[in-house]
């Protein structure tokens, strides 16, 4: 876990948190990204070497539509960046993790992304990131 | 608004959260520190150049043992580093974000903080912190 990567909101709607987003942290987005595998639209903002990723459903069988259909709009995840997600992986599974995804799949901002099932971590959704070569 | 500061977990016991927390970072927390005036005892781990901070109610009385009563344990809040709070929370004000204490008071970790209502910020906790000189 080199760093904290990004920080996943879950949102209803992105262009009224897009807004809020920029008055908040007082810039603008860098970009939007409509990520197939997971029916989300992405939005990025950059806060230091960090990101802020808004996330809104692009259909109702996406994680995210499920998650809001449950809970109010808020924190969805918390997302490391790895150097190597394999061996990470490996690594957090003998430490008694349970992993949702062992097999990393496609995420936003060109990365293989993993997660851990926030029963075993607290409560918290924990992404695993590391960029594509 | 220049870095993620740090991101605030509330847990319910805060030595089987730092064991947790260990084995998901792979290293220890740097510090313990309890904050009288938030009824907290926290515990800090250092990721890159942000912090996870974990937080256990030391009463009953205790914002986080009152989150605990209506929430799992999970994310509690994100906390932004800025430069100057007292512009910050004007400029947040100006903009319409409800700002629950005006005055900056004492945090963690040598901060002076001010939180943003969730309902302003799309339900997410937001902690503005400064480090105090």
């Amino acid at each position: 876990m080199r760093k904290i990567e990004h920080i996943g909101i879950a949102v209803a709607n992105l262009d009224k948190s897009n807004e809020l987003f920029c008055k908040l942290l007082g810039k603008q987005h860098f970009k939007t990204e409509i990520v197939e595998g997971e029916s989300v639209e992405t939005s990025f903002f950059q806060v230091g070497d960090a990101k802020i990723e808004l996330l809104q459903a692009t259909n109702a069988d996406s994680p995210i539509a499920k998650y809001l259909d449950k809970k109010p709009e808020g924190v969805h995840h918390i997302a490391f960046d790895v150097e190597d997600i394999h061996a990470e992986v490996k690594r957090l599974k003998g430490e008694g993790f349970e992993i949702l995804n062992e097999t990393p799949k496609e995420g936003a901002d060109n990365k293989l992304v993993v997660f851990l099932h926030p029963k075993s971590t607290n409560g918290v959704l924990v992404e695993l990131c590391q960029e594509k070569v």
